[in-house]
C-alpha cells in the first residue's frame, strides 16, 4: 500500500521553506580558507557585501549584521530599542508572529496583539483602531511579519504604515522579512519601516548563520534611551568597531557567500528576480486548486490578495496526515517538505518556493507530491501539474 | 510566440546522456589536492578502486586503465589486439558503431557491418549468418555497442556471443559498455565479454577524463600476437608498472572521486541500481507513450525488448524541428536535453536518465518538455507527466 | 629598503590565532547543501556531534549551542545564570578578560578584578584571597579565560578551582577555552568547571559561526533562579526544543564540518592533538628565544609554566612596531600573523600555532618572520630558524 | 634513531614536481557540474581558453587538446607528422628524453640521440655535427626536453633552433615544454618551435587530464603527409569538429580549471610569474648549496647555465639513501617530495618549485628537509635555510 524508504539518490528538492536552496557558485564561496577579519582583503569583500545588502534592503540608513540566525536579529532589535515593561503592538499573522511576541515578554517587554484569522489574514481596520485607541501612545511599536512563513502569507507593510500614519501615532514600525526579502519586494525607506529583520538562510541563499537589521534614524534614535541590558547585540559597541558591527569575531566565510549572493541577485535584477517567484509561486497555486477539486488539499490562505510568493501552505482534507505525505516524498523520493508548524502540526504541509529555483524543480517537486498523494491515498483531483504546466507555458510566452 | 531566454537560475537538469550528473559528493571527493601517484596513501586508494571497478565489470580478469575518453579506450582495444589488415565485424547500433568502424578504418584494419534498422535493432540470425559464411576465421572480432546513446537502444550481448558460439567462430568479443556500465546490467566474464569498453562520465557518475578496458585471458593472447604501433595504450608496457596501466602521470584527482562512485554504488547495490534506472526509463517511455497519442513525439526504438534504460530517443513529429524543443528547454527553463547525432540531427532528442537520479529529476524534465512541446508548438497528447505520475506511484507501491 | 606588496601567490600561512586553518576535508564538509534541521538525517549527524562535543569538552553533563560567535556563548552564560547586580570576580589575563568584564557590565553586573601582571600571570593567592575576603558570598562566579590569545599565556584551571576549594566557596566556575579546547588539556568535569565556553573557529578547525557552552548540575541549578532577561541564548527555552539546543533556525552547514573535526580529532586521539600542539608552540619558542639574543624581539610570556601552547605572543624590541613586521609578511610573503590587541598595539605580534598544523608550516612561518624582521630593520640574533630545526629533530627521534 | 610515521596533519607540502599544487580556486573551479560540450555557456568558455593557452604558448598558430596525460601529447604529436621508418634526433637530457625517444621506437620511428651527461648537459655543437652530418635530411625531426624534469636542467631551445638553422637542416623542432610551460620563460613561434607538448598538471596547476601540442603551419604541412595510423590523436578529424581538439567527450571540467589557470596567470602576468620562479628556486639552490659544504647533499646539476628554475634536483652523499629523506619528509612531516627517476633512483631527491608557490613553502619545505637530513644521519652544513632567508630577504627589498 504505501511506499518503501530508498536510500536518497539524485539530489534532494530541498522544497521547504525553512533555509533553502544554495547555489554551487554560493557553496564553493562560503568553503573560503580562513581569513583575518582586519585583513584588508577581507575588509574590501566587507564592505562591498554591506552596501549591497542596503541595495537589497532598500534603505540608505544603517545595517547592523550578527552571527547568529533570523532570532538574533529579532532579539537584537527588540534589546537595542527598548526599555523594560515598555509596549509593543504585535500583529498576528501566525506561528512566527506568535514566536516573536513571546520572545518579547521573555525580554520582559508587554505585548498587545491584533487577532487575525490565520486563514484570511488581519484586517486593517482592527490596526487602524488599536493604534488610535493608544492616546497616550503606550505602544512604542508594531511588529508585522511580511511574509508568514507557516501560513504561506503576505502582510502588505504598506497597509499597517498608513494605519500609523493615518492615526499619527508614532511607534516605530519593525519588520521581519525573513522569508521576504530577496523574494518579494521590499522598500525599507520608501515603506517607512524603522527595523527590517532579515537573515542569511532564505532569499539570500547562504546556510544559516547571519542575520541583520536595517535600522532607520528614527529607530537610532530610540536606542539611546533604551535600557534592556545588551553587549552581543548592542549597536553602540558596534559603531565603536571598524566593522560598524559584530561583537567578536566576524564570520568571515559567509561574507564571501554573500558577495555571491549580491552578485546573482544584482545579475537578474531585484524585479526579474521577485517576478520568478512570482511565476513559480503562481504555477503551484494553480496546481493545488486543480487538487482541490476532489475534496483533495487546498491553498491555506483564503485571501488571494495575501498569497506569498514565497511559500504556499496546503492544508489536507479532515482526516488526512500531512506527516503521511511528507514523510513519503522524503523518504521515497527524497524531496524535502515543509511541515505544519505549532497548530498546524499535520494539518498542512508547505512548499518554500523562494531562492535559487527554475521551472523544473518546481514541477519535479509538484510531480513528486502528486505520486505521494496517491501513495497516501489523499483524495484529490489528479492533474495538478498539467495546470501548472499550462501556466507556466502561457507565463514564458508572455515572458 | 517562442519562449524568451533567461538567465539561468536553479540547478541545471542535466538529462543528456552525453556526460551524466555528477553527485555532489563525487564532485568534492575529486576536488582533491595534489598526490604523488606513487605515494602509499594513494597507492592504496588506487588498488581499491581497480578492485571496485573489476566488481562492477563483473570479472576477475585484467583491467587497463587510460588518462582519456571513451574514444580513447576504443582505440586502445584496437591498438593492442590487431595488426594491419586485420579485419573486424561490427554490428550497426547506430551513431556510435559507425563511429567506432570508422576508428578501426582509420587505424588501418578492415571492417565488415552487420546492417541494421536503427529504430528495430540488428537481426541476430543476420550475425549468426556472417559468422558462418566467414568459414577461414578472418574475422578476429566483434565489435558490438551494448546501449547505443544514439537511438537509446540495446544491443543484447549474450545474442551476439550466442552467434559466435553457435557459428563455432573463434573471434573476439567486443563490448562497447560505455553508456550501460553501472546503469544496465553488464557481466563481463558471465557472458564471455573479451574486451569491455568503458568511461568515467557515465554510470560512473565522473568528470570525463579517464576510460577503461575489461580484457580476457583470451584477449591478452591475442595481444600477444599484435602489431599495430601503440605506446600510450601499450598493455605490455603498463604491466609493468607498479599500477599496472596507466603511461605517464596517473589522473589521481578521478581516483578519489572513482572511490566515491563505487561507495555510491555499492552502498545501494547495483541490482538496486538497475531496478532504479529501469524504474524511471519506464516513468520516460510512458510519458513520451502517452504525448505521441495525438501525432505528438514518439519513442524512436520501435522494439519494446531492446529499450534502453539509461537513454530515452524521441522521434519528433514530421516537420518539427528537435533543436526548438532543446532550445527552448536550455534557454529558458534551464534543462539541457540531448540533440540528434548524425544522420538523426534534429529528428530526435534525447533524454539521458542514468547516474545519479531520482524520481523528481525525470519528472521535472518531463513537465518541462511538454511546457517546451506547448511553446514549441509541437502536438501532442497533453498529460504524458499524468501517466509517468501514475506508474511512479504504482512502481514505488509494489517497490 | 622595504619589501614590496606582491599578489598573493601559493596558499596564505593563516598563522594568527585569531580563526584558525580549515582543513581541506572540513571545508567540502560545510559547504554541504540545505538539509531541514528536523531531518532525521539531520538528527542523527546532530546527536553525534553534541555527543562529540561532549567528549572533547570532557563532559557528561549538559552542552548548549548557539548561532553565534564567541562572544555569544559568553553572554549565553551570563545571562542564564544570574540577576541584575549579582557579582563576578574576573581574574585579569589581558585582553579577553577585560572584554568578558565589560560584557558583564554591560549587562547589569558587577565585576571584581583580580588585577595581575599581563606578562607574568596571576598570583594565585590573589585569587585565594578575594574569595576568602567574600565571607557573605556575594560573588557568584569566578570568570577565567584558561587560554589568554591576547597575550599567548595560560591561566592553570586547576589552581582556580584549587582556590574556590581551598575558601570553600560556593561561586560557579566559569572557563574561557576557546583558544584552549581542542589544542591544550582540557578537562570541564574533572577539575569542576560549572561552564565551559567554547566557539567552532579554533581547536575545532570550523568556521565562525557556532559556540557553546558545556554546563554543570549546579550551573543548572544557578540557571533556574537567574532574573536577566534572555530569549535567544535561554537554556530553559532549548531543553524544551528536539535539539535540546538553539533558538530558531539550525546551522545544519556547521554541523557536517563539526562530525568531520571530530573524526580528525579521535582520529589523531586527543592526547596525540596535545603533543603536537605543544611541540610545535615550543618550536616557535626556541626560535624567538634565539632571536631575541641581539636585543631582538622575545618572548612575551616571562613565566614559563604559563606558556600557552596555542599561541606565542612576541615582543617587539623598543622603538619597533609590530605593525611593520607584520605588513611584511602580509604583503610580500602571504603570511597572516596576528597583531597586538588593545594596549598591546604595535609592541607585540602573535603566532597561533592551533589547529591543523604541522612542522612545515610552523618552520615556514618562522623563517618568514625571520626574513621579514631582516626587511623591518628589526635586531634579532639570526638563526632562529636552526634552533626549531634543532628541536624538532630532536623531538622527532623521541617521538 | 630514526623518526616515527605520524598521522598526516596540516596540508601536505607538495614538493614534487610531479603534478604540482593545485590553488583553491581551481579546485573549485574543477569542481563543475556536467555541463554539455557544445552547449553554447561551455563553447564561450571553450574558446577563451584555447585562446589563452595561445597566449601562454606564445603561439599564433595551431593549439590540439587531448583527453591524455603529457604522455598522450607525446604520442599525438610523434603519430600525427611521421611515417613508419621516419628518423628523428633525440638531444638526451635525461629519463624523459630517454621515454620519448623509447615511445618513437615503440610507434616505429628510428631514434637517433646526441648523448649528453646528465650533470652537465648537452654540447651544442654535438647538435650542430649531427644535422650537419646528415645530408640527406633523413632526421625528419628533432626532439628537445625544455626542462628535464629528472634532473632539474634546462635545455635552452633558441640553441637547437640556432643549431637547425645553421645546419640549414628542414628538419621539425619539437619541444617538451610539460615542466616549463607557464612557470619558465617559453616562446613558441618566437623560437621557431614547430610543436610544442604540454600538459594540464604543471605550471598551469591544474589536476592530470588534458594535454596539447601547439603545432606551426611547417608542422601542418609534415602532417599531411604523415602515414602513422592514428584516430584519437588525429589532427585532421579534429579540424573537422566545432572544437577543433578532441575526439569524443571533451574533459570539460578542466577547462573551467583552466579559465581560472589563465585568469591567475595572467593576473600575475607571465613575466612576473617567471621572475617569481627563478627567485624562490635561487632560494632552494642557495640553500643546497650550503648544505653541500660538509660533503652534504649537492646540485645535481654542474652546469648554472642550465639550471632549472621549475624543480631542483639534490644528489646525496655515496652510500646515503635518498629514499630515506623522502621517506621521513612525507611520513613524519607531510611533505612530498621527488624521487630519482630511472637511473638516478636512490641517488637523488627532487624539489618541485613551480605553479601556485610562494617563500614561505619554499622556506618551510627546505626546513623541514634540513630536519630529515638530521634524521637520516645524513652529512651536511646547517644553515642553509638561513642563506635561503639571507637571498629571500635582500631579493624582496630589490624587488
Amino acid at each position: 500500500m504505501s511506499a518503501t524508504a530508498r536510500l536518497p539518490r539524485g539530489r534532494q528538492f530541498f522544497a521547504n521553506p525553512g533555509p533553502t536552496n544554495i547555489p554551487d557558485s554560493i557553496l564553493k564561496a562560503v568553503a573560503h580558507v580562513t581569513i583575518d577579519f582586519n585583513d584588508p582583503a577581507f575588509l574590501a569583500v566587507y564592505d562591498h557585501c554591506v552596501a549591497g545588502l542596503k541595495r537589497v534592503l532598500r534603505t540608505e540608513q544603517e545595517v547592523f549584521l550578527y552571527t547568529g540566525s533570523g532570532h538574533a536579529a529579532w532579539e537584537a532589535a527588540l534589546v537595542n530599542l527598548f526599555s523594560p515593561g515598555d509596549t509593543l503592538l504585535v500583529v498576528e499573522t501566525g506561528y512566527f508572529s506568535e514566536s516573536w511576541a513571546k520572545m518579547a515578554q521573555d525580554l520582559g517587554l508587554k505585548v498587545r496583539t491584533i487577532a487575525a484569522d490565520w486563514r484570511r489574514g488581519v484586517d486593517y481596520a482592527a490596526i487602524r483602531a488599536a493604534l488610535a485607541a493608544d492616546g497616550a501612545h503606550e505602544i512604542k511599536a508594531v511588529c508585522a511579519v511580511h511574509n508568514e512563513t507557516a501560513t504561506g502569507m503576505v502582510l502588505p507593510l504598506t497597509e499597517v504604515r498608513a494605519a500609523l500614519d493615518a492615526a499619527g501615532h508614532p511607534a516605530l514600525l519593525l519588520a521581519d522579512t525573513i522569508s521576504s526579502l530577496g523574494s518579494i519586494d521590499f522598500r525599507m525607506d520608501a515603506w517607512g519601516v524603522d527595523v527590517a529583520v532579515g537573515g542569511s538562510q532564505k532569499g539570500l541563499m547562504l546556510p544559516t548563520g547571519m542575520s541583520f537589521t536595517g535600522v532607520s534614524a528614527k529607530a537610532m534614535a530610540a536606542h539611546a534611551g533604551s535600557r534592556l541590558p545588551k553587549s552581543y547585540f548592542n549597536w553602540t559597541n558596534m559603531l565603536a568597531r571598524r566593522h560598524k558591527s559584530f561583537i567578536g569575531t566576524v564570520p568571515t566565510s559567509l561574507f564571501y557567500g554573500l558577495k555571491e549572493s549580491l552578485r546573482l541577485l544584482e545579475e537578474e535584477g531585484l524585479d526579474q528576480v521577485f517576478t520568478r517567484h512570482a511565476r513559480l509561486a503562481e504555477a503551484v497555486r494553480r496546481c493545488v486548486r486543480h487538487w482541490s477539486g476532489n475534496n483533495g488539499p487546498q491553498l491555506f490562505c483564503l485571501s488571494p490578495d495575501r498569497y506569498s510568493d514565497s511559500v504556499t501552505a496546503i492544508l489536507m482534507p479532515e482526516g488526512h496526515d500531512a506527516e503521511a505525505v511528507r514523510r513519503i516524498a522524503l523518504q521515497t523520493f527524497n524531496v524535502s517538505l515543509g511541515g505544519g508548524l505549532g497548530r498546524l502540526g499535520g494539518q498542512v504541509f508547505r512548499i518554500g518556493h523562494l531562492g535559487d529555483l527554475n521551472e523544473p524543480m518546481i514541477l519535479g517537486t509538484l510531480s513528486t507530491v502528486e505520486v505521494a498523494l496517491r501513495l497516501a491515498g489523499v483524495p484529490h483531483a489528479s492533474g495538478g501539474v498539467d495546470a501548472a504546466i499550462a501556466y507556466l507555458a502561457e507565463a514564458a510566452r508572455g515572458g
